[in-house]
């Protein structure tokens, strides 16, 4: 088989820390599966962004898009606004590319202490799916009277017909595939435009798939669910904003954010896939060696299954289990001690 | 002192079973503390609304703004979109009155389990401040080629200098008299034109509070902060939307939203404020008088609060405390098999 062709950014702060482990523990399930990988490393960085002005170059998307999947580590940094920074990269990338499901698993691991009491492995297990092209983050509106005591400033949300089906189908066909069964974040109560259209088109795709379970919960209701009952859920289908609060409030529950992997999909393989962790770049942490790496594995494990390799996705899923579960090194966040390296190693070695 | 002149709604579902319960102890309180009401009753809800096709009459907020302030139970039921029921009503009243801060406490009280491990009362204890006239409930935009494939949805959310300065004014009033610690919840990285616009106001309004020690959050890792360490905020200053998604979430970390109250206030009481429990009508278990009415009656007790009667509140505060604490009758949702009236009258008695 062909190598596959895969852009590597480790972008800043733990972003740059935790990809290493990431590619070694790719290596790792390379070598035992018989897969060839051809890495391009890209320096794009808010520390490039001071440099040049500029986060990648002006054919940054194109330089990228001969490429399968795209491997990033955390993009932002202080000094950098963030709405530059991730305006100038992060979201680029999901649009011109088309990725418009970002999936994301939430699982409570053994050996991993959930802040919710009494909550065991298997109490959590659910996937976020969150459109990821279009909804609440958009360009579409701006600032009037700047400056004066009339200051204002208006934000449009858009959403498509084409944009909201596409996420609910993937949703439906992940549950088919699970639990038969998709809860919807909507808060057609207060937003009055856009969240019944959600729900309208929600009402049409449950027809699709009949016998399936399907539910849906206003978000502010949906979050306190999330913490007072995580085992109602096995898909959860979101905008692109209820699905971000939804996907850092998830793992929050599972003990650490730290380990939640993403999957930024162009499902039908048109345009590279990216796969990073949610966690972003942690300037508090960043520079210490004490980041835990296992969001960045995991979506490591993520891109391989996009890939075709769902072996090796399973492998890398197992070692992560075995090394949690079997008392292996232990980052600060998750009480132990270990460095980012030491974690890495221990996986990479399992699989 | 002249009557207090109260407009009651109780509105639907629940919401009929635990307002005569808030005013079981709004009497109490008023005998103990030679307080007077004049109480006018509205039967605005779902039922007129099927019967006569309005919430309330075309002169409604006419009729309540005689009042000194609005005591709701809760609206919406199936059957009836929320989006018309909540903007026939709940909305029009926030809106019309000027009750541009919408404030949450969020408690965790002795004898009600926290669904986090290990957290004791005094762990959580803190206010959510939530924008309640403007921002992401906005009735700007629309639809487009509704009905056909090329379906679309736009939804505009709003933000001035006048509106989000002045909530964050009354958190830092609010901080003043506790922790002196404002928490301001946002998304600059996400959504463009109105976060960042949000952040410069905080940014320019934390000047005029020299001392104080503020932070901010983007919303999806504040959701992950409000269970991994509630311990960490005193007051959390949101928009309409975030803050309506942090006052479920704060109150679900304490057992139960069922005991969060509500108060919408126009702070300089040149119109009603209105004062309501954070749960809806609760359709599952309407009818059925197990409701717990603790978030009506901490309502109520808000309410006195607001009218100047900080003694009555506080005596209402300690009948709840003293209640849960000490083995008092407790609902269903509490673990416990009394009904409604149980737990109201106990308090009551407290009081
Ligand atoms: C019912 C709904 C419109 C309302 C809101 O979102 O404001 C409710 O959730 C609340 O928090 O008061
Ligand atoms: C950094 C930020 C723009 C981003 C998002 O909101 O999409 C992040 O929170 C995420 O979830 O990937």
């Amino acid at each position: 088989m062909a190598a596959h062709k895969i852009a590597i950014i480790p972008g800043d702060g733990i972003g740059t820390e935790v990809v290493p482990e990431g590619l070694k523990v790719l290596d790792a399930a390379g070598r035992k599966f018989g897969i060839d990988y051809e890495f391009t490393h890209f320096d794009w960085s808010c520390e490039r962004y001071k440099d040049t002005g500029e986060f990648m170059p002006k054919d940054g998307i194109q330089q990228l898009s001969g490429h399968e999947a795209i491997f990033l580590g955390a993009v932002g940094w202080p000094g950098v606004p963030d709405h530059v920074s991730l305006w100038g990269l992060l979201i680029p990338i999901r649009r011109e590319f088309d990725q418009y499901v970002n999936l994301r698993p939430v699982r409570l691991f053994e050996g991993v202490r959930s802040p919710l009491a009494g909550r065991k492995p298997g109490d959590i297990d659910y996937y976020v799916v969150r459109e990821n092209c279009e909804g609440e983050y958009s360009s579409m509106g701006g600032r009037h009277n700047r400056g004066t005591e009339h200051d204002m400033a208006i934000q449009e949300s858009v959403f498509t017909r084409r944009g909201v089906d596409r996420v609910m189908k993937f949703a439906f066909e992940l549950a088919a595939r699970r639990g038969k069964h998709v809860t919807s974040a909507t808060k057609s109560n207060g937003i009055i435009h856009t969240m019944p259209f959600w729900d309208e088109r929600f009402e049409e795709m449950k027809k699709a798939y009949p016998g399936f379970k399907t539910d849906q919960f206003h978000i502010d209701i949906l979050t306190a669910h999330f913490v007072q009952h995580p085992d109602w859920f096995d898909v959860v289908v979101a905008s692109n904003l209820f699905g971000d609060i939804l996907s850092d409030l998830g793992p929050a529950t599972t003990g650490t954010i730290a380990i939640a992997p993403s999957a930024n999909l162009n499902p039908e393989g048109k345009h590279p896939s990216m796969f990073e962790p949610v966690h972003g770049s942690a300037p508090d942490i960043a520079g210490k060696g004490i980041a835990n790496p296992i969001g960045q594995i995991w979506s490591g494990a993520m891109m391989l299954q996009h890939m075709g390799h769902q072996d090796a996705h399973d492998a890398i899923l197992k070692a992560i289990e075995t090394v949690l579960k079997d008392g292996g090194p232990k980052t600060p966040d998750l009480g132990g001690q270990a460095s980012t390296a030491d974690l890495g190693s221990a996986i990479a070695e399992v699989v």
